[in-house]
């Protein structure tokens, strides 16, 4: 089964991190949740606590076989960090799965790895991402090899069906 | 004196939306909130309540001097409506002065006003204004003609103090 990396901070949007969270459990899946520091951190609507388990300092991507970016305003908070884009980026330059879905992309940005890629999110984020060379694709799920991205928790289903496809591939 | 349009949404961050109101009120200015809809909006920290005054659908640019847009994620929920987007447009199309602090400047961005201006924000937001041809300078205060920018809370005494020198040149 995949280890998989997961980078939340507050405000993160609950269902974004908890229903792919629980179907990658489900499915046997090891899901590390990652932070800037061990501590609780709260979902922007239901106000969902997660601890984060492991900081960022102390981890690497080789010790990961995938990477999950959940959305709300987490990933704003998250970006700010070299530490976590230096994460992100080398789990692309690697092309080891990346899962984005809402404002995940956002440290995608700031991580510069979207150029020439296909992607979507969340429609705040659409101009954000068409200025990063990225080609912004309006749809429920964009599979661009190992990127895989969506835009709101409507998506989620979707979103899932895509990770789960793409974990079973490693 | 000066009538200036406040664009406000939930989770703006307090004290940048406050502390330039109150002193553009002291100073006899007319201080507009303007959102998407009629309703009270919440701030991130201190949780102020502010009543949005007027609808985005029932202003025009023609009808103020000046506009300022408070950061916190304010802004992110503001700049997916259309309306939002054509009236910060109008501002920067008629030079008229625009204050923006922290996140602001994403609204600047999707509307796609920032090529080759001087312009400064919070630090998560700093590629973004690099992908949108603005030039990203990390000072406390950033005055490119009409537009006048921050980073942050800590920047607002000098945020305030070029406002009110711009509002004074009107």
């Amino acid at each position: 089964m995949a280890k998989i990396a997961v980078l939340l901070e507050d405000l993160f949007e609950d269902s974004e991190f908890l229903k792919p969270f629980e179907a990658f459990k489900e499915k046997g899946h090891d899901v590390v949740v990652i932070g800037t520091k061990i501590k609780t951190v709260t979902g922007m609507k239901k106000y969902t606590k997660v601890e984060i388990e492991k900081e960022i300092k102390d981890v690497k991507e080789k010790d990961f076989d995938a990477l999950f970016i959940p959305g709300g305003y987490s990933p704003d908070k998250l970006r700010i960090y070299d530490e976590v884009l230096a994460f992100v980026k080398d789990f692309m330059k690697e092309e080891k799965p990346v899962f984005a879905i809402c404002h995940g992309s956002q440290i995608l940005i700031s991580a510069d790895v979207l150029k020439n890629r296909k992607v979507t999110g969340w429609k705040s984020i659409k101009q954000d991402l068409i200025n990063a060379k990225a080609t912004f694709i309006d749809d429920k799920v964009v599979v661009d090899k190992n990127l895989i991205s969506s835009r709101m928790p409507d998506d989620l289903p979707y979103f899932i069906e895509e990770c789960l496809k793409k974990l079973n591939e490693l």
